[in-house]
């Protein structure tokens, strides 16, 4: 929960959490002022901390060292930075300390979000995987408001599980896939994120050891990391997440949890296949290490997808498997379950409880309703992501030849390699082009700056959009390529 | 999180925990050893830990000894439990350790919500203050779908602080109270609950100290004390919580927060005057301590209802205000609020990512409306409720003429006292009776039995419900009457 009193935070990790900052009017050593001022009143940056050198942090920003001396400067007239011989540039200690809000506790510094909080006109944010509503959702809606409304305006109490009827069709739903399952093994959640976040509540307290995917989704690290909890990452294969490192880490380290995205991974789109799910799944019975399985791009398919890997988990096996509508169908239901053994799933609606008592009706008979087409949802996105994958494929593969990827098997996103070249200047350059980047560094837990040729870029857009999306980057890398990876201030102000 | 590994409970504790366990079929020794028995198996009680002497047990369930040795020694027959001479009856070390759900962290045990868990036909359960839903919420619902949801289903991106239109009709709504707010102060949460659950997670850590009213509301003295907070209660006068007892609270302790429910108290039902809520808002200026309004009941009025705590508080002052719908409009809608100085309300919307991202959309765009006719709202409601108190007041001064109620101000409950005897014993009558009341003793962070005379009565009910909820209550207390705090088998069995 606390912010980092007397680190130090490298050059490029100062660049992630300053974002869009050269957007908006006045010369650009105060915008940068404005920002870091701003980051500072925020509780990110904190009082005590060193801020990097003025040619780091000009190298990483691509702008010039005057214009971060400048910037420096008048922080330093209005006493919020102090500099001393030796020591550095540091947030001054008079800055009134404010309370953290956790959100850098990570390590990370995650700023995949950030573009929520900072609507930018004309700018293409792809911090999230967001694909437009299918029309079966607003059938369903109109029929729940049709048919089911007084039923639930009759509804008499909270269900911190979900709403019976939604949980037996859940439970209904994995019967139909392989997998029998009871309601009680059923908790509802306020989207596949608050799913994770119970079931990291139970099993991890500060210093737990738990294995996640290298890369790794960075919405999912950051909330485990926020519990305190110690990453063991792994790498992954096209199979899933690699076993022969599984079984390493949980021979060395005796996690408390496995967490792994088989269907699909995010960022890289990969596909979890049936002989890895089967792996882990007599791994978590013979050692007793329980595995959450966070399945919010399931049906999202561009080949086949094989049931759950709870389905392939021997008896005595601990497998939580984690789902969502919010990709197949509407990012704007926000309804997600957890699957567990029932005895888990009681202690997890607890949890549920302390969190928010429990989910909305209206959304929940929404969700029965989807339920009952869910095939018919999924062949549609599916069918809409292989069109849009072939096109941005295309498109790429025209303007920008030098880039490296693999074609995912299911998901909303590219995992581009671009060979030679750090992603987060890339990423700096593309804010100016208007496009906001999410760099691969901030999918990892590693903190060595691995992946730093990579970064995640969603597909699932609409033609047009795609089409201003990728002349945006080209543009980007013409420039970078022109450049290189310091560029004196009139490019930047060029934008 | 970790259940508690060497102490043991009381016999009051065990009992509240035991909730309706004498329900079902079989002798009644079984099912108190089953009831127990499922306890363990959810890591509600914990390997190690000690539980009461027969003899203290059977009082506190109002049974008789033979019973619970019979309950005991089917348990130490299968390994269990453990007896060793002088040091009582434990529940074996030989028992799987389980994930403790961190349900009991608080030290209350709080059974308030149990009943969510295990729906039992026939029991009227008053763990939580329902009320009906108004037919203004399936208005506002049917005018969503008419007329918003094209635009609700093309939102691309999620929003944690809250649909912008919402956020602005919640910022409007307040200006008409005379507490001018701007959109950033406000996010949405999904229910008050969250609200609270997300400022504590910023304000509190292990170890801080929290003044809360003493009684309190036991929601949310579970979600603090799960977070490791250590409480000061401070008792309430007519005014609201006392002004004195706070200040010395301040001095002594340095509270990181003051938790109260200024309109209206729960379970007391009083109204905070203004005098109070000036007093409270001068002196988190002038000790820099941040106040969290919790006024889930705000507009459930039987008198009249002055501006939130918030339009009181001088310049300087940290007051957070937190609201719902749930109670004035419909319990299903799961849409709440908090008000905060905008950039508390920034951190706080960043811990509302790491919870669930963003809440529902179709939710908040009914809440947009649903704002459009508060007034109606409240003003429906506040009818309901004065001719649900008066109704249920009449019923109880003719049936149970020695209990003990002070007219609320607000709200759905009564606080009763029952003069001379320990509502824990009535509470296990109740039971029988087929009423699930939740103990006064639970309403407290306190830990000595303060409140033992009291219990909470939720009123709002129709007036069948009522008169049958009076009717059982009537019939426990006079058995209560008859057979003294400890019955014999034969009563037990006559339910």
């Amino acid at each position: 929960m606390e912010g980092k009193m007397d680190s130090s935070r490298s050059a490029a990790e100062i660049a992630d959490l300053l974002g869009a900052w050269p957007r908006g009017g006045g010369p650009l050593y105060r915008r940068l002022a404005d920002t870091l001022r701003e980051l500072i009143d925020q509780g990110t940056l904190t009082p005590g901390e060193r801020l990097p050198s003025e040619r780091a942090l000009a190298a990483a920003l691509r702008i010039s060292r005057t214009t971060v001396v400048s910037a420096y400067d008048s922080l330093r007239s209005t006493g919020i930075l102090d500099s001393r011989q030796g020591s550095g540039t540091r947030i001054s200690s008079r800055v009134a300390p404010v309370r953290s809000d956790g959100w850098t506790a990570s390590g990370n510094g995650n700023p995949m979000y950030r573009n929520l909080f900072q609507r930018e006109e004309g700018l293409i944010s792809t911090a999230c995987l967001s694909t437009p509503a299918l029309p079966g959702v607003e059938e369903a809606i109109r029929e729940v408001v049709a048919e089911d409304l007084p039923a639930l305006m009759a509804e008499g109490s909270y269900h911190p599980s979900g709403l019976p009827a939604l949980r037996q069709a859940i439970a209904d739903h994995y019967g139909g896939r392989g997998l029998p399952t009871t309601p009680d093994q059923i908790v509802v959640t306020n989207g596949a994120h608050q799913a994770v976040n119970l079931v990291s509540q139970l099993y991890l307290r500060k210093g737990s050891p738990v294995v996640v995917e290298d890369p790794g989704f960075a919405g999912c690290l950051d909330l485990m990391g926020d519990r305190g909890a110690r990453f063991v990452p792994v790498p992954l294969d096209d199979q899933g997440i690699d076993g022969t490192g599984v079984r390493r880490a949980v021979a060395e380290h005796a996690p408390h949890l496995i967490y792994t995205m088989p269907s699909y991974h995010n960022p890289t789109g990969t596909m979890m296949s049936v002989a890895r799910r089967r792996e882990l799944g007599e791994l978590s019975a013979r050692h007793g290490v329980p595995v959450l399985e966070d399945s919010a791009y399931t049906g999202m398919r561009v080949a086949d997808e094989p049931p759950p890997l709870a389905a392939f988990a021997p008896r005595g096996a601990e497998v939580i498997t984690v789902e969502s509508l919010s990709k197949i169908g509407w990012a704007g239901l926000r309804v997600g379950w957890l699957r567990a053994p029932a005895e888990m799933a009681l202690r997890l609606s607890r949890r549920k409880v302390l969190a928010d008592l429990a989910g909305p009706l209206l959304d929940q008979a929404v969700t029965v309703r989807l339920l009952g087409r869910y095939d018919e949802l999924s062949r549609q996105r599916s069918d809409m992501l292989r069109e849009a994958l072939d096109h941005m494929e295309e498109l790429l593969r025209e303007a920008l030849p030098s880039w490296e990827w693999k074609r995912p098997d299911g998901g909303a996103a590219l995992w581009v390699r671009l060979p030679g070249v750090d992603a987060r200047a890339y990423v700096q350059v593309a804010l100016c082009h208007d496009v906001d980047l999410v760099p691969g560094a901030i999918m990892s837990a590693h903190t060595d700056g691995r992946h730093s040729e990579c970064f995640r870029l969603p597909f699932a857009y609409e033609r047009a959009t795609q089409e201003e999306l990728v002349w945006r980057l080209a543009r980007a890398w013409r420039e970078l390529d022109r450049y290189g990876p310091v560029a004196e201030e009139p490019v930047r102000l060029v934008v």
